[in-house]
Order: C-alpha cells, then structure tokens, then sequence
C-alpha cells in the first residue's frame, strides 16, 4: 500500500476548528482525518477511514474469536418493536423519529436489542440452539441533546453491538464472561488503557452491567477506585448508608430567628455562635438542604420533586438522572415556585415535606404534594439544622425519623474523593474517563416483551436469558488519538495508523526524489503500508509539521543526508525501549524500515 | 474459513415466504441469507453477510485500480445543502425526512452530490488538485412508493457512489471512461451479464447518462437494442420525426356523427365503411387519441395536462415520467373532468386543446387553460380522425399545423418492438433488465449551485466539471443471485459465493463424521472456506436440499462411499466444462478439492 500525498484527497489545517474543545477531536480535523458534516456527524477522509478499518478489523476479530456471529441489521426500523418494550417512549427525546410516506411511525436505532430478540424468536426454539451470540459493526444514531468533543459524543456514530442468548442464568453468566473477555483483549491490543467499573443500566434494564472507561482528565465520566479493588462508575456508587442513632435524648427541635444567613457558611456562623453544641462545633455537613428539581418523564410529563442532602454536599445531575432514569433532570424555575406558595425558596424545611410524622390531621394541609427523597446519610436519628418555611427562620435540632420521614431515599448526591467505598475497601479516589465499552447481564426484560422462548430438555417453553455488549467503534478511534498525541500532532499505535511509515522526500534535487521514491515502493512491495510525501514544491518544515500532525509511527527523511549516501530514520514519538532516530545508510534503509516495522507491530 | 452449520446462525424455510415475487428475493429469504425487518428493509445474516463483503471487495478493488480514493458520508445529512440544489423539493416524497430535537430538517441522504461537491469546495481550490475521484460504500434510503423484489427495489440499500471532479469537459470526459472502464471490470468480474443502455438523466440532471443493465425477464426496466449497435434504455429512446407532409391539397376537416364507436377498433371500422379513403384503408394509426393526466409537481401542485399521440399506441407512464421529472404522474379522476366541463371524456379533440391557429378570437373562449403535448409523430401535415368535443361526434382529415397546433411534443408514448433506432441503425428489439449501474457525465450543475470552482492555470476561478456514477451492491447481489439459480436454490459464481466447498457428513457412523471433520479442517487450513454440515441427527435429503438451496459451488458428500473410501465431490450445478460429479479416494479428497477450488476461482 503506497499512498502519495500529491494526489492523496487530504489537506491538513493550520488552525483549531473552532468548535473543537479537545485534543482528538482538534487533531483528526486538523490532519484530515474527519470532517464535520452537521453537529455530531461526521463525514470519513481517507487517512480517518483507514484507521477506523484497523479498529474494525480488530473488534471483528476478537468477536470471531469468541464465538460470535456477524449479522447486519438496518439502521431504519419501525416503531412496533420498540413499543412493545416500551423504549420507543423511554428514549423520549433522545431518537431520531420519522415518518415514511404512508404515516408510518419510524426510528433511526440508538440501539438493536429488540430486532436481535425478535430474529432469534424467529430462527429458533430449542435450547439445543443455545447459547448463541451474535453481533453487528453498524452505524446508530442518538439525538444528543450537546453532541460533544468530536466523535467522542456524536450524533451517527459507528457501534459494535453484540447480544447472546442462553436458556438459563449460568449460561448468561458465560457469554457475559467471554464477552468481557474478548473486550479486554480488544482493548489490550489496540493500546487503549481501560478500566472496568460497576455502572447502571440505564434505559437498558436488567441485573449487571459494567463499562470500560478510558481514563482520560477530558472524560466525561467520572468513576471512583478504591485501594481495595473497588471500582464503579460515579453513577453506581451507592452511599454507605450510617447505622441508626438513638435520639431518646435529643433535645427537641426548636425554631429560631436566623437573620442574614442566605448561604449554608453564614447558617453556620451563626449557629456556632448563637446556639453552640456542647460536644462539637456545627459544621455544614449539620445542615439539610432541600433541592427542588423537575423530572422530565419520557411522555413529556414533568415532576417536580424535592431531595433533602446534607448541606457540605451537591446535588450531582448525572448521578440523579441515573437515579430517576428515564426520566431527565432539569432545574425548577420560578414559575414553578409560583405553582407550589407552599415552597418558601431558600428556606424549605421538612415540616412541609413528606409524609405527615405528628399523626395530626390539621398538618396535612399545609404540607406539599410533591414527593421528597432523601440522600441516605440523612438517617434515623441524626440532627439536623434545615430551613423552618419561614424566610430569616431555621429549625434546629430537628431529628430524622422523629420529626421528619420522606417518601423514600435517592442516590443524588456528589460522591467525593475519600468517601467509603460501598465494598469497605477503603476511601475512594476520583477520576475521568472516556465510556468505551458497555457490557449488560440483561436477563429476561426483552425477551419477556417479545416472547422469546424456547423449548428446554423437558419440552417446557423458558424465557430466553439476553445479553447486551457495545463498543462505541468512532469513540474508541477518537480514545485512542486522545490518549497518543502531542501538541505537535497524532502518535498513532502501529497497529491501527493509517500507515506503517511516512516517507518525507525534501528539497528539489532530482536524486532526493527518485530515491525516495525507490524506498516507497520497496516498502509498499514488501507489504509495508507506505504514506509517501512525494509533493515536489513544498517546503521541508511543512512537509515535518504535516508528518507530525499525521501521526504514522515511522518516519524517514530523504533529504540533505543523501549526498553522504545516508537517510534517517526516526520514530514519531520516542518512547523508551522503542526506536531512535537514526541515520541508516540508503543502501540498507528497506531492510532496516521494515525490521523496525515488524518490530512495533509486534509491539 | 469453518462455518459449522450445526452452530451456525442460520434456518432454511421449506416455503417461499408470501411477499416474495421473483427468485432471488424468494431463494436469498428461503437459504437464510437476508430476512424482512419492514418493507423494503432487510436484516443481513451471517451467510447473506459473507457474500456482501465479497461483493463491495470487488468493487473496492476495481475503484481503487481507477485511481478513486475511499471516503464516508453520513447518511443523516441536514436540509441546506439539498435546498440549494433544489432537490430537497425535487426529491418530492421519495425521500426521509426528519426534525432534530431542536427542529432541524434533515434527511436520510439518497445520494450525495451536494456533499461531495462541498467537500472537495472545502479542501481544493487549484486546478492543480483537480482531476480527483472519490467514492464510498454507503447505506443510502429512498422512501419508495412501492418497494418490492427484496433488495432489488428496497428502501434502505447500500450503494457504492463515486464523483468525480475535473477542470474541463475533456477532463469529465476521461473521468467518465475510466469509472466506465471500472464497471466493466467489475461485472465481468462478478460474473454478471451487463448492457450499457443509454439513459435519461432524472433528477440528477447532467448531459449524458449511461445504465448497466443485468438482461432479466424480471427487471423493471424495459430497454431496446438495435442490430446496428444503438441501446437505449426505453425512457431514452427519442422517436424518429417523420417529414413534414405537404398539405396544400388535403381536404377541409369535417365533423361527422359516429355513433356507437366507444373503442378505437369501432371508430376506425365505422371510418372504413362510411368514410373510406382512396388511397388506403384507415387505421388506428390515423385516429389521434387525447389523453388527460395529472402531474404531480415536487411542490406537491397538481396539475392536468393533455397528451396527444396516435390510437394505436398506448401512454408509457415510465416514460412520461423520465420526460416529465421530477414530476411525478397520476391519472386524471372524475373531479378532474368535472372541473374542466370544456372536456368531453371519450371525444377530446384539438378543437378545445392548444394555441387557437385560427386566428379567430371567439375561439379563444372555448379552449382548455390545460397544456397540450404531442407526440412527435403528429407532424406538420399528418392527417387525423380525432375527437369532435361532442359525445358521438368525431372530426375527420384534421391536418396538424393547419388545423391545431400544440403547447409542445413529449415523448410519452410506448416504444414498439420495430420501431426505428433514433440513430438509423435498423429496427428495435425490445428486453428487460434490472439497474444495476448508472454513470452521470453531471456538468457543472452541483458545482455552479454550491460554489465549487477553481483557479485556474491564468490565476481564474472557474465552475468545476463533476460525473457521479453508482452502483446498487445490495441489488448487484440480488441480480447475482437472479442470475445463477434453479428451481431448487441458488447456485453462487465461486467469486462471492459464502464459502468455496459444502462439505456434508451423512448417515450417523461415527466414522463418516471423523473424516467429514478432518477434510473440512485440513481444506480451511489451506485456505478455503468451508460450509460444513456437522449436524449430527438431521436427515441426508434435509442436507442435500439446504446445500442445493445454499449454493455454494463445490459439494462433498463424506457418506456411505466412505467404506469403500472414496467420497463425492459434486458441482452444485454442471456447466459444461466445468467440473462433474466424481468418486474420489478419501486420501486424495484435499487435493482434489483443492485443485477444483483454485480452478473455479480462477473462472
């Protein structure tokens, strides 16, 4: 493979394109790897295009390798399917919906679990069937409401998925497990560092899931580890949930005036000051604030709810939205207050939230209809300072299971680094991380609402047990020139650049050229996959700075060197333990090119 | 390559499923190769997958031998670039529309001329970079009227599409050939009988067209050949003028009574015996038939037009189409007729239709606002029994050009098995076929309408010349299988057949099974790919109909012969010259088979 850059259809850019707000995405469009076509899509060049054929080819690969088939399901598909497992309103916004020109109801997939379920109902019936797994390489779509970072978070986007079937829960328990496998060698041999945590499963139901992140400061996920081996996406982490406390002895609550105190540190301030505890000081983590937040349910409707969390702490969205999934989360707003006079903002206190704790009638009538759901910390027992439904007034003293009950409990709350982990293993750690794979024990939910069942040894019908395995192909590519780039460009990992080596001829001496050009195609014959910058009146430090952008493993220059019969030959990155540069005599440069060639694809 | 069948994903139906109207869509459901996932959308299954990939392998190495260079379109395309081309209108109801969440129209791309044309815009600017041909390999949607024949009229089909871009008609022209040139080779390679017809333009618009045709008694569309050389799609055939015919001595036009005359056959008879002529006897080729039509613009505006052409011809509505488009056509309805009162069903003559010749403004009033088309046999001179605009009436010797004249002529009525070559090259014969390819000299239209120009070598912008050229792979496939099949199942060419040789294992000896499995693995260890029949308790005749209905080229049946150690080694189908059904001793089965492979591959 010789590719000529004086013909190739690629055109490198000096400036960031202005939307781009990460490295990948910045350096694929300023190398001419991709191309943006409309928010979140993208149109392939050729030099993008053959590094996501790389990808592919090894994400095929691994799937054969464990057993999966390939099929290839269309991308536009009806609504029935889709309704029948109540998706077709749960992913709410989140489809592209169309109609076809009698008045059909249509989707652009996100995602193919009812198809796979539907065309396995259709071919099989006997456990003797089973287990199978099949998968796709296909091109999904998802209506983002903030297509981001390239092709990191796009609109159309290229997805392994892949689904396996078993007759029963220990069968399920094996496809996931050669699925998690074949994940991790996938990931192994295309360089990407990966991570897998505990995550939720979102609109997808079912019993397990995990994910493979990248970690990366630009992620968009943030999951948490533990010494102790404890890891899980931020979304999963569950609250060590404090032992009950007696409050026999608690004093009883008792409102008081709390002028000037319109942040949680200035409540604080003054309850140290007005009213000292005898055994500590107040600390923010004493107070309890009341969030209220609407729910956007996937018909449309909205809800607002009220969530009561310790004071030190925020509300985080991601971890809520997780929480109410499929609902979405957004702020309430003043109207919204309006609606409800019994919500005093700034001072919402739980006599007028929840369930009723006095057994007095006259109490109901003053409390809200809106559900309040309460962070786990806040637990039989504990004290608290919290708003009194009064503007300049607080409750104190109020204890949780006393004077107060809720509705239920929410995972909403920010996770913070040096938290419990929920195992025991130890205080967690915070980071980022880029979603990258996502494997699902869904168990019956699909096949259940599509009746999926096949006959077992006994000629008994049995649900089908499914699971549900994604790799997001153009994600992994952008992961991977997130994670092999330098300010001067892309590094590709040989086994997936556009070429093996980048072949730079500078000047305009005739010999330059035509032993450059001699080297290309030695290479190119040798099965080596050669990019050639053959262009005749281009500058020598464009020519480097276009090399560096590119990001192909190998260089060699034929330039000035020549004339002493010698060309050099230089990694892109110099990676300890990985080549040089060095100067090879022109004679030898094919043999020496194509051993380190072999070199690092052998890794 | 070991595909088990025991584990493969794959059923064969016994019965035709009851949607399908030709074989290949019948056979390709029936072998398990595609299966119905809406109309005209298919779900691809392992074995239908495998032939796939072989076919777009083809093509991908043929465009890349044509020097064209790989890229990707997203199929999820917004409005803009359409809009100023015009055929986000044109396109009518053929194609998918869709809002985004935040409103925008977009649409599911059913060709990409707009976007190529920015791309290169985007990338290009100098004659230097030009000539340049791009395709990709890509899923493309058409929200058809009427999808039918499985993939040979679908609604989501994959299409392999190519631009090119040159800086002057020469250059178009070279351009033009090569990709030409390509399919060719292409077809030749696949194994699949093509015509090159000449071809109208449509909604793509440009100056020359050329289809390839696959001849078929199946295909939708009809084309016409000479014995001279002259193919033409029939939508592109122009029909031969005849001379304008001195009239000076023509009697005057005459309105007579012709009762009970509702068909042509009565009219003409009642003119023979009531009204002969000296010369010769009438017929249906004398009487002018008028016929009322609505043209459904893209816009969606309806409007009524009249056609004029001689009664023994018939409208060809494809080809009132291609003249028409992007308009489509419907016939005209009783609310029609009832709101042009000034036509009489049955005796519409051009008494009523076209420009008033006679110079007489009264006339005026009793003419149709509707347009008047000819066809262009209705010369300047010709003599014609036409309608008389009263029921029971006709008008006799009515001289075209004297009489009545026209709005304009159309080329809407049928091509006859007979009729002339536009170029003098003898009579037509008529065939029909199926589309499989269709190349576009376009011109400057996309590149004048989005922008694209270049400097030229004086340092001027001008508009760049483009050509698109497509070709349907998921209907080449379907053609394929059309092409190589019999009554019991397909019969693949080696070159894109799913494996190269069918082993299958009969009977329940165990013995049978061990030397099945030890020729299937040592045949995959060389290389070929293998279809093995491994199902332990299925039937000798079940096996040896799905091998008939699979039609993979080589079949070996490891059965009872294995005792007096030979095996079978079969075609699926006997071609002459190629290979015949033998006995081969078990020892020598590898290399045989071996030899039979490379010798069928080698064609």
């Amino acid at each position: 493979m010789l590719l000529r850059l004086s013909s190739l259809f690629v055109r490198t850019l000096r400036e960031d394109p202005v939307d781009a707000e990460v490295a990948s995405h910045r350096l694929l469009v300023r190398a001419g790897y991709i191309r943006r076509a409309a928010p979140g899509i993208y149109t392939w060049l050729p030099l993008g295009l053959r590094v996501l054929a790389k990808v592919e080819a090894v994400v095929r690969e691994e799937m054969a390798a464990a057993g999966a088939q390939e099929v290839h399901f269309p991308a536009l598909l009806p609504r029935e399917p889709y309704e029948a497992t109540g998706r077709w309103t749960e992913y709410g916004p989140n489809i592209f919906r169309l109609k076809d020109r009698k008045g059909g109801d249509y989707l652009l997939a996100p995602t193919h679990e009812e198809l796979f379920t539907l065309l396995v109902k259709d071919l099989y019936s006997s456990y003797k069937d089973l287990p199978l797994t099949l998968f796709q390489v296909q091109t999904k779509y998802r209506d983002e409401a903030r297509p981001r970072a390239g092709l990191i978070r796009g609109r159309e986007f290229i997805m392994k998925d892949a689904y396996s079937f078993d007759v029963d829960d220990e069968g399920l328990a094996q496809s996931y497990q050669r699925q998690r496998d074949a994940y991790e060698r996938i990931f192994t041999r295309l360089g990407l560092e990966y991570v897998i945590v505990a995550a939720t499963s979102g609109a997808m139901g079912g019993s397990r899931s995990e994910e493979f992140l990248t970690p990366t400061a630009i992620g968009e996920d943030t999951f948490v580890r533990s010494a102790g081996g404890y890891a899980a996406n931020v979304e999963a982490v569950t609250t060590v949930v404090p032992d009950a406390v007696p409050f026999d002895d608690a004093p009883a609550a008792h409102v008081e005036d709390t002028p000037d105190t319109p942040t949680i540190d200035t409540l604080v301030a003054l309850a140290n000051e007005r009213f000292a505890r005898p055994d500590r000081a107040w600390t923010a983590a004493d107070t309890l604030k009341n969030v209220v937040l609407a729910l956007v349910h996937p018909t449309g409707e909205r809800e607002l709810v009220v969530v009561g969390l310790p004071g030190d702490r925020e509300v985080d969205l991601k971890r809520l939205e997780a929480a109410v999934s499929p609902a979405e989360v957004e702020p309430a707003g003043e109207a919204d207050f309006a609606a409800h006079p019994e919500i005093v903002k700034g001072y919402l206190g739980p006599a007028v939230l929840g369930p009723n704790p006095t057994g007095q009638a006259a109490d109901d009538e003053t409390r809200t209809s809106l559900r309040y759901l309460l962070d786990p910390r806040v637990a039989a027992g504990t004290r608290w300072i919290t708003g009194a439904n009064e503007p300049g007034r607080h409750v104190f003293d109020l204890v949780a299971g006393r004077d107060f009950t809720a509705d239920g409990t929410i995972e909403a709350a920010e996770v913070r680094a040096g938290d419990p982990a929920p195992d025991g293993s130890g205080p967690l750690e915070l980071a980022r991380g880029i979603e990258i794979g996502h494997i699902f024990a869904l168990g019956r939910k699909y096949a259940q609402a599509l009746g999926l069942t096949v006959l077992n040894q006994n000629g008994k019908a049995v649900v089908v047990t499914m699971g549900s395995y994604g790799i997001g192909v153009t994600r992994v590519l952008a992961a991977l020139a997130e994670a092999n780039h330098d300010e001067r460009g892309l590094a590709w990992p040989p086994g997936v650049a556009p070429a093996h080596v980048h072949v730079v001829a500078t000047g305009k001496d005739a010999a330059v050229f035509e032993a450059a050009e001699s080297l290309a195609t030695t290479l190119s014959a040798r099965g080596i996959e050669v990019l050639y910058d053959d262009r005749p009146k281009v500058a020598p430090g464009v020519k480097f700075n276009d090399a560096e952008l590119f990001g192909v493993p190998l260089v060699v220059v034929v330039g000035r060197g020549l004339a002493e019969g010698v060309v050099e030959v230089r990694p892109r990155v110099a990676v300890e333990g990985g080549p040089a540069a060095e100067q090879v005599p022109v004679s030898e440069a094919a043999d020496r090119v194509a051993e380190l060639v072999d070199d690092l694809l052998a890794g």
